[in-house]
């Protein structure tokens, strides 16, 4: 076995707790995990900052978890903190074979990559970001469906 | 992180070079790697003993992995060896769907579990111990799909 | 068995015979139906007004079926309806994925709430709004995809 | 609306609480729910007669639904009893696209047929008979899994 | 372009309308179509012989097809007839992987294979043999489904 | 057999490797391919000139094979050109689900119309002109999964 550090990439416009979970499960497994929160171009609901700090500060309880930002392709930053795992959440089919296809094109990029699927946990299988932005847009109630860092900003924006 | 001994479950019938690729990554990301392999109550070509040995035979090499046999539910063998990693293949969509119902129920009989999938390397996508032997079994080549300890018994049987 | 008011609800940009089919068959499964217009943030090809007066003349003939318009969060028009079922047509295993996890976050939303797949006839399986507008934009004939009321106004349009 | 005789058809080999599930839902959406239990030729588990018992005596409770066994063509005896529902939960994109199948087959045959799906309840969606015998099989615990007609029996088997 | 011979395989038990449409538009594509009849070893409903004869009948009014059996490993069957080109029918997301499998594999063993896939007639997408046998099994009707020469069998079977 | 004259359309944003191995492959199996350029609505990383130029450049070296954009009904271009197939790659089942879509709406505005599946070499199963922007955009080595007209453009752009 050699070092295992972590890397788990996303949007995360907003962190749910579906994101929480799988962090967590992935704390478990690997020495240390880094979130990598990408800077993106389409429009999100919360910038870039936002999606930092909601991610920072839901996990800072745990020891072996640290949020960042990127801004450059996703290899090159797995590269740059010496890691070579990507931890991947694949809840359906389309998630799948869409995962299935950048875990290929990242390893012809990075030929030392290990690319790991985590099933989601039961109660989280069918929670996306996307899911919660339109609960929330239409005042729904979400929650149960975000960490609370999230939740009070959301209520902030509608 | 704690301890991290995984358990790669099969029938290996018989352990291909796909099968051989999972395990090398899999010793490489966790502590101990235990190759589980079923008894099987459908007609397999090789029988208990001989799929035991050519996998035993093919990770040699691989310090911290085990080749181990079972014959009881599956969870009980993961227990018993103190493992709460379960490292799955996933190829296609219908071994995705197939092994997501099996990770749900197999976390119900045992909470602590964790499973974990490992895209399969590009050239072993479509290789599958059910296309082995249908090669194997009309003559064709299949030097290229097993390891050596495959290659000569199956040569044998037919 | 109780009460059997459904929603079958949609964006209908514009409302083709496969909705229209859908529509019929409800009509005979359950006591009333409502067909939901949804207000639509992205912009389409039809308004507001127009979609719901397509849906409107085309489904006049049937007694049981009302069309509305909703601009809110779906499961709160259901509910003040005092509807309990959600109508939905799966045509495609990426409609079926997409619709189950709907369904999922519905339930949790309201969770008297019961979600009702019906597949599509042969010949509409592969008939969609988008496909239509596309069709038609080209100057197609799209005489046999649409309801009269849709195909006077796709002409109007292009 | 017309008449809504649903017919529920399976091997339940055995009854699940996932196909329970299913049946109590149904019973609040048709006026009246047939369960349909298919004698079968592959090797069940338990007798058709035993098949039939584990159902009835699970729905009992259930003044609109009624338990029979058929040992023919299916469409031949949803007509016979007047009925013109076929009810089908699907869990998974495979079941999906099988049931799609079966339900165009079923039209051609029934021209009358109307095929309503059901999607699982979250904790069902992973559950099927065969995972349950698989569990059962080898002392596992199945009392969360099946309903207790069917989990005395399988006690009684293995 | 070069030689367009063209080998379309199967266990044909029987051969049905969705086969027969297959080899008509194939032959229409390619300058020869062999319709290759698998010996098969699972038990088959019709035997080797009757297979050939029901498609052989079937096809002779088709002046560039020709139908022949094999039992060997298909590409040797394809090399030693001198052809290069596979034509195989998917009609379910099931079979497109299954079918992606073969010809990933089928060109590891025949470099020069030509895999080709054509999407059924909409009215056979959901016509297999296995549903033929089912219905013809309990004395439905599959005269719209099977070719003359596969139903005058099918009524003496059964 | 009849004129084979096959259409491959897309709106190659920019022609990759895997469009010119598909390209390569149906000019072994067809008389004449037209590889069709799709003017296309939606913003472009390369213009319809940029984007015809390249494949043009780098199709060549292919004696039946021409390059040619549209800006109307599919269906129209093919009719005009005297073409009745449609060439397409499938890589994903998402692809698979969408293309047979395709095929079923254009056999019915055109019902000489033949869709041909090639299923992706192996290498290029994974890969997509999106991926490819995307790696460009970020600096990432490409220059293994577009031919050299379209580096040299992509070096331009970035």
């Amino acid at each position: 076995m050699t070092n295992t550090i972590a890397v788990y990439p996303g949007t995360f416009d907003p962190f749910t707790c579906g994101h929480e979970n799988i962090v967590q499960r992935a704390a478990r497994l690997f020495e240390r995990v880094i979130v990598a929160v990408a800077a993106s171009r389409k429009e999100a609901l919360f910038t870039f900052e936002e999606r930092i700090a909601i991610a920072t500060e839901t996990l800072q309880p745990l020891a072996n978890v640290e949020v960042l930002g990127f801004d450059c392709l996703l290899m090159d930053f797995v590269r740059q903190h010496g890691a070579r795992i990507l931890v991947r959440g694949a809840r359906t089919v389309a998630d799948f074979e869409y995962e299935t296809q950048l875990a290929v094109m990242n390893r012809k990029l990075y030929s030392e990559l290990e690319t790991v699927f985590l099933p989601p946990a039961e109660e989280h299988r069918f929670l996306s970001a996307t899911v919660v932005r339109e609960i929330a847009r239409h005042g729904g109630d979400v929650s149960e469906l975000v960490p609370s860092a999230a939740l009070s900003r959301l209520q902030q924006k509608f």
